[in-house]
């Protein structure tokens, strides 16, 4: 039996929401974003070994939520780095699992099915992500030219994604690149095939302001489903 | 100063929404999303002629949710067709305007600042269309092969798309093709350059169920927004 480890980043400065805290911490019906991402995940994978990367300046708030929250959920807490790439790079000297799953914190709604999936995955292959067709056209280029592309070649990729522990620490010895966007990038950097599988449309990344009303609506559908 | 004619174009089936009434004819807060679509473009465009494709077999319900509705804003009906393409080409022919724009009936909730960034966009350009940058990372290829496209030179394409109607009209002549996906990729068929402009992030295509229930929030915000 396979041995987890799942790697939760929450990086962000909450920019693109227009105020000043970050929205990892913003809370939904009372209880911060991330702190509802560490719980389903936990509540899914119940043996993964949970590693939390945050900016170190948010150390401090993190556990005076936690502390406030009556939060006891056992994960390791490392310092983030400047980009996401050495926030995983960190987190990822302190995993131990066989498998290690990389999430944005900011999304709390991924699936049961979205997860096995991509455990599935991992039997016969190195790297996995889950994917979603696109809904609208897409178009390459700038303001002034651009061109349609072909919308049903292209895939949007969501997290968690999923990866062989070695494989990924390899990759992760790699200099930074800006072409890193996310790690499924950062393992094709050592010429690793990546797998794709079906994600799940609820698992949003709250980004912009409409999304926390979104994720309040989500968020009461999923505790509807528990309690049913 | 130029006239406009707007085509809003309705013909889907619901099929992604699990139920039998396409999404178009479905109420939000007692509105049909189609009658949102219509009365919204009215606000902002009022003397924009209105034309409005439908597959025939939706024409009976149509008129009797205008009339429950008590629904008068003036608009052309035409028979859509098979493909969406068909639907525009068939409400093209009854446009008169200069400038025209295309719709889709299930995104209400376009901005009036997109709608004249179209239209400015116009006086300089024969097809103008907005877009979003992608949120999440993008991936080409299948399920087992797949690699990563750099997100920052795609953009996300939306409607309203606005066109010069003698170049649209034109492109419109071509055989009907499967790489048409949206109406930018018709005029590229006959070798017109397609500039972008800002779309706005509210502007979503109600597809999903949970898009219902954004497409309630984003109302209400509106509803507010006009009695401010």
């Amino acid at each position: 039996m396979e041995s987890i480890s799942v790697i939760i980043t929450a990086g962000g400065t909450g920019k693109r929401m227009g105020i000043d805290l970050p929205k990892q911490f913003i809370a939904i019906a009372g209880k911060p974003i991330l702190q509802i991402t560490l719980e389903r995940m936990n509540e899914i994978l119940p043996d993964a070994e949970l590693v939390l990367a945050l900016p170190k300046e948010h150390f401090e708030l993190w556990k005076n939520l936690c502390s406030k929250n009556d939060f006891h959920l056992k994960h390791k807490l490392v310092a983030g780095g400047v980009e996401r790439f050495y926030s995983v790079r960190n987190a990822l000297r302190e995993t131990s699992g066989s498998f290690v799953l990389v999430h944005d914190g900011v999304r709390p709604f991924f699936s049961k099915t979205c997860i096995n999936g991509l455990i599935e995955g991992l039997h016969h292959a190195d790297a996995v992500v889950p994917t979603m067709p696109l809904v609208e056209s897409l178009r390459r280029g700038s303001v002034d030219e651009s061109i349609s592309v072909k919308r049903s070649e292209f895939f949007s990729v969501q997290t968690p994604q999923a990866f062989q522990a070695q494989v990924l620490k390899k990759a992760y010895e790699q200099d930074f690149s800006s072409h890193f966007t996310d790690d499924a990038s950062v393992v094709e950097g050592i010429g690793t095939n990546v797998h794709m599988t079906k994600g799940n449309s609820e698992n949003i990344k709250i980004t912009h302001p409409v999304d926390l009303h979104i994720a309040e609506y989500l968020l009461k559908d999923l505790n509807k489903a528990k309690t049913e």
